[in-house]
């Protein structure tokens, strides 16, 4: 996608830092309050964490809240720790203290313990005590990247009563969008938008309790995340809310979280295809080390499945030793296996992440590979006949190129070892599937691995059936 | 991700059944009426088109149209088609009319050319109108997402004058979230969010000039909607104003479009990845030779790659006569080198994507791949050289098997392939980002295919520089 949303923005840089310099606070805050705090955000990008405090430090705490919440999370970790650094605890952790309950706790999950100890005690006690809470989901769930910042309203208030309550918890809460009506347990009762209180604006005295609609889809705090992404997708909410057993109302989940989860799993799909364990951060920003190991491990992995290529071939060296021509064609051969395989994995996957493909299809899936690898199979084969017919004839003295009988051994390969691999590649994403593991597990180099092997027996032995005296 | 939000909801299709077949309206009436639209598609699923019209007719007109939003666009389809083909297209057609803008163009999109000839006469003439200038927009553009329905007033209006106004807009417009602010040309003034509107619900008297924030962040229509996505994910935007280049407001993408943008682009991707170009629909609602053609294409791609391979081999053949055991690492050393190709090729991809990593990176992206692929292509190297002096130790008489020296060929070849794989991995999406060309067209199995003809010429220049008598 377009990556022009992130690329440095410097225009009002030099500005800025003049402004620092001559302690000028008026223009600063001027800049500040101008703009919309995502703009603030992102023209202060090229500050150091110092300098961005500086400049934070003018804006009252509301904006100064806005603002930092939009700071790339990296940016908002160094600046804590800056000022803790600094013995500037207080200062910070009032800022931290109004953040929304569930960018506190990521954040809080990005800087070091030592910091965290030192804040959560400054944090005034219900914000202390949330935290704690929020800290107890482990990372993946609802209950996670929930927010408990909405409003909850008693089900006997009328439209202008609720009107009035939203009013003045408006800047408290994350959204006005939903209204969520709960007993006195706090169990939800039911939804009310703020499409239908304004459309019902004009009849304040309805009681809400007539309006909200009580068929509300929640979900668990411990449900994974993606399976609430999924569903507010489908569902084109703006947030969902998360119940415990007892359906007493936790937190909601809102839409821009759930676009970070869409991105996240994108991303952590990709790394997955190519053989990478998911990474916390970015490329850049993962420290060289975690990144040689998440490479490492699954690059070692793959490498003992080629391994087992080369027994494989030792089993078969005197065949190569008596027809010369075969070594030239094995790594055709592999890749077309792998290749094919990955295709149909990758499809095949993105189905069942997608809800299109699902484990009851699994007859049509292998037909459809069945069919899929006989005809691209067939395609490669024909080509690769004749390529390798033209090849051979300027085989090097001594050798005699091998009669065209003998090269059928490559195209027949070649449609075998294609077939396996859409065989394969489509069946073992939904057995992984079947035994309750991610299918995208069944990363792309990994199905490569398993076809390259059965390649080369497929290969050999279609060589040692069709050529006389192998 | 979770597929459970899409697998076949079958729980009240009995009951549906019975009540079409007894022509029970009234219970039909209750189903649409008492749950949420959404749930109500999701039990319908398993209708047919027949069936399911037969259910939407007993509904009344607003409630159709939002179930019929819910169902899954081959759903939708398909009872267009049945429909006109019963020649009931007047039924179907006031349906159409009352779909959100965006969304009657994507059906139209998809039903047959001669449906849509038959269907947009009977259109009103404004949503024909209107129809017809989303259609005018290619597929992929803001304007092609947009919506047109929105709430937008002029400046001069109080609080409470607006809410009045929304309130009576409420049912037609597709979110009342954003009031969009616009002189008599309809260019765009401001954005007034209904957050802005309840907080001040208590003094209905202010102007909503202002309140309404006048730094409104725009998209033009023509604009990439990937680039749309990653702005409005960047900034929690709930919708984004599509404006023409004299800043008339033309209309608004939507967050729910957003989130459906993100998830075509992670399945393109993800396919992109593996060499299939990308699908319009799912993976078993394409149809079969589409699948072909689109895996074909990139399989012949990656075929001719591969039979370079066999070209090159046959450059060394002799080579291979004279040392017999350099053919058994073949596949290895390929497969190292493509493996740690595509690591580095998917990381640097999804890091431009991200916006994480920028084109002004390059350095710190070739030295980070140069150092892991150092230090990776080592720890292969290592292990490769043990496995494979135990390898040619079981030689099959009457070879001998080679001197502890002669192996180090396979470790120095590893180091150096795993090296050449991430510097490629890393450099490619870099030149093809700088080409203007999506860096995603360098997927994985084509990295691979370049480093599997490098990773044969080093090996065996690296075994004719170091075995004598080779």
């Amino acid at each position: 996608m377009s990556s022009s949303a992130s690329t440095l923005n410097t225009l009002y840089l030099p500005e800025l830092r003049e402004m620092i310099a001559t302690d000028d606070d008026a223009s600063l805050r001027e800049f500040v309050d101008a703009l919309m705090p995502a703009r603030v955000a992102e023209f202060m990008e090229g500050l150091d964490a110092v300098e961005s405090w500086r400049v934070l430090q003018v804006a009252d705490p509301e904006r100064r809240v806005e603002v930092f919440g939009y700071f790339e999370p990296e940016k908002q970790t160094a600046l804590v720790h800056a000022l803790v650094g600094a013995g500037d605890a207080d200062a910070i952790s009032g800022l931290v203290a109004d953040l929304p309950a569930d960018d506190r706790v990521d954040l809080l999950r990005d800087v070091d313990d030592h910091v965290v100890e030192e804040l959560i005690p400054l944090l005034p006690p219900d914000d202390r005590r949330e935290t704690l809470r929020l800290r107890g989901f482990p990372e993946g769930t609802a209950g996670s990247v929930m927010t408990t910042e909405m409003v909850c309203l008693p089900e006997h208030l009328s439209v202008a009563e609720a009107l009035t309550e939203i009013s003045k918890q408006a800047q408290e809460v994350e959204t006005v969008y939903y209204t969520y009506v709960v007993d006195d347990d706090r169990r939800l009762l039911g939804l009310l938008s703020a499409r239908q209180l304004v459309t019902h604006y004009l009849n304040p005295n309805q009681l809400i309790s007539e309006l909200m609609q009580r068929d509300v889809v929640t979900v668990l705090a411990m449900d994974d995340q993606e399976a609430v992404a999924e569903k507010v997708a489908d569902y084109d909410f703006l947030a969902i809310p998360v119940v415990d057993e007892n359906r007493r109302l936790l937190g909601i989940v809102t839409h821009d979280d759930i676009i970070d989860v869409f991105r996240e799993e994108a991303t952590e799909d990709a790394l997955l295809a190519a053989g990478v364990a998911p990474l916390e951060n970015g490329y850049l920003k993962t420290h060289w080390f975690t990144l040689a190991y998440s490479r490492g491990i699954w690059l070692g992995v793959m490498f003992f499945a080629a391994l087992l290529t080369a027994y494989a071939l030792l089993r078969y060296e005197e065949g190569f030793d008596k027809v010369w021509w075969l070594v030239l064609f094995i790594p055709l051969v592999i890749s077309s296996g792998g290749n094919s395989g990955s295709q149909s994995a990758t499809l095949v996957i993105r189905g069942l992440n997608d809800g299109e493909v699902r484990l009851e299809d699994w007859r049509r899936v292998l037909w459809r590979e069945l069919a899929m690898g006989l005809f691209l199979g067939a395609g490669l084969a024909i080509v690769g006949y004749g390529s390798a017919l033209l090849l051979t004839r300027q085989a090097p003295e001594p050798h005699l190129s091998p009669t065209s009988y003998e090269m059928v051994v490559v195209p027949v390969t070649i449609l075998l070892v294609v077939v396996c691999g859409t065989l394969c590649g489509g069946a073992l994403p939904l057995l992984f599937q079947k035994l309750g593991l991610d299918p995208a597990l069944m990363s792309n180099p990994f199905v490569a691995g398993i076809i390259d092997i059965a390649g080369i027996v497929i290969y050999m032995t279609v060589a040692t059936a069709m050529i006389a005296g192998m």
